[in-house]
């Protein structure tokens, strides 16, 4: 792994083609030293989760959500397990994102999302998303080229509302190449306890590959937003937990959160457990 | 911590008296081989756990509901975090119970309920239930005693039909002294990363101390079936994690659950990615 620039967010000009799926970009040791540093990072990740979280009861209205999108066996559940999973349960509002049922398709493709924003005080995380409507929708044609160029700009505003009302936006995604992803099939159709995250139609959509790549690219320009900024995160390697555990920690740094002062008189409380 | 014979489930004759919040069935250990034993079945909780979560992505209907109530301080967040938290966030569905809001007020109690039952493949946990219904309902008197008397007879009717449609409830009250409460409560008041958890209304709970152990034990008699157990932790000792994560590990084996056959072929699918 070589050393690279930190990873920054993707503009209007971005092109996936510069993104090498097995980079590192602001890391530069090996697979031990990958491990330690996340190990490091999950402590303050951590606290300053349960400061929002603390923040949160305390009538603070500010929330974060991550937004992960990728091919299949990117590295998805892998970043919720490790980088998620490593800060307090009761503090994450996670959503996995099927195929629509018949009462989602019955409304308008953010109706759905809506329903699962985090509250306030929360780290959301919803693993795919509205940008499947914008992916695998052009992929397969599933609307009108008109009705998903209208989408874009429905997503954008959409998600300006939520920065304005409290929510930090961190769209995240996760990029591996396609040979990697065949050793990833490979290793599940190897592994008796891995063969049910295995199927057929994943092989279908990566026979899509090409097509898919360029509506990530198009999503990405046309969504990427100094307020809601995509970051591309190469994923070849398990570095990718790492840039995602930092890009959250970046987020929840930017918010500023202290401990809530005491809206009671902690010498009266005492005084009240000790008569 | 003395040894004593291993938890049992509560039955029609309970008795809140005949537990002392300060003991340790089943384990004779200290504070260090405690945190050993938690560590050690906590990867066979979450290998049981993953193995339901790809059973209900395969067909399976059958969940685990874990039922969490206890005084405040208890430890119900360290069972969440500490225990909840060591399996995969993916096939977690953990829902608080607050005051109820109005829309959930207009409705019959088992209503709020219902909505958050785990789906499938799921582990379910409740931080308090509708046991409140039974318990703060009947301390502070918020519903007539023929309404509340008519709640357990519904709660067992539920719970069965929960049961019967393939979730595994296991219930538990977390049992602390009022001594360990209030060293809780003082702890809280001391540290400025803690005084957010307290808060002056706990130590109005605090004062009907009485009055909560005499409907838990209430609850507890009329609704621990064999079906619908309920288990009374001690939990004076974090000892308490580590019965609860037995006790979810105990619920989790009883399924018998196996990783699922591909329903796919597996050399066909290697001969796709292997062109």
């Amino acid at each position: 792994m070589a050393h690279h620039a930190p990873l920054t967010a993707a503009g209007p000009q971005f092109a996936l083609a510069d993104v090498d799926p097995a980079s590192t970009p602001g890391f530069d040791g090996g697979k031990k030293a990958g491990r330690r540093a996340l190990a490091k990072g999950a402590a303050e990740l951590a606290e300053l989760q349960e400061r929002l979280f603390a923040a949160g009861l305390n009538g603070d209205r500010r929330s974060v959500l991550l937004v992960l999108q990728a091919m299949d066996t990117a590295g998805k559940g892998g970043v919720v397990s490790h980088v998620v999973g490593s800060v307090d349960v009761q503090g994450v509002a996670l959503h996995a994102f099927k195929a629509p049922t018949d009462e989602e398709k019955a409304h308008d493709v953010l109706w759905r999302i809506r329903r699962e924003l985090p509250a306030p005080g929360m780290l959301g995380v919803f693993d795919r998303s509205h940008y499947e409507d914008v992916l695998i929708h052009r992929v397969h044609a599933l609307a009108s080229p008109e009705v998903i160029e209208a989408r874009y700009a429905a997503i954008v505003d959409f998600e300006a509302e939520l920065v304005a009302a409290g929510t930090t936006i961190v769209k995240v995604m996760l990029h591996i190449s396609p040979q990697e992803q065949r050793d990833r099939l490979l290793a599940r159709l190897d592994d008796p306890t891995k063969q049910w995250k295995y199927s057929p139609g994943d092989v279908d959509e990566r026979e899509l590959w090409g097509r898919y790549m360029e509506e990530y690219e198009i999503a990405i320009r046309r969504t990427s937003t100094p307020d809601a900024p995509w970051y591309v995160v190469p994923a070849d390697h398990k570095f990718a937990r790492l840039a995602v555990q930092r890009l959250l920690t970046d987020a929840l740094r930017g918010l500023d959160l202290h401990w809530p002062r005491p809206d009671y008189d902690v010498a009266a409380e005492r005084a009240r457990l000790l008569p």
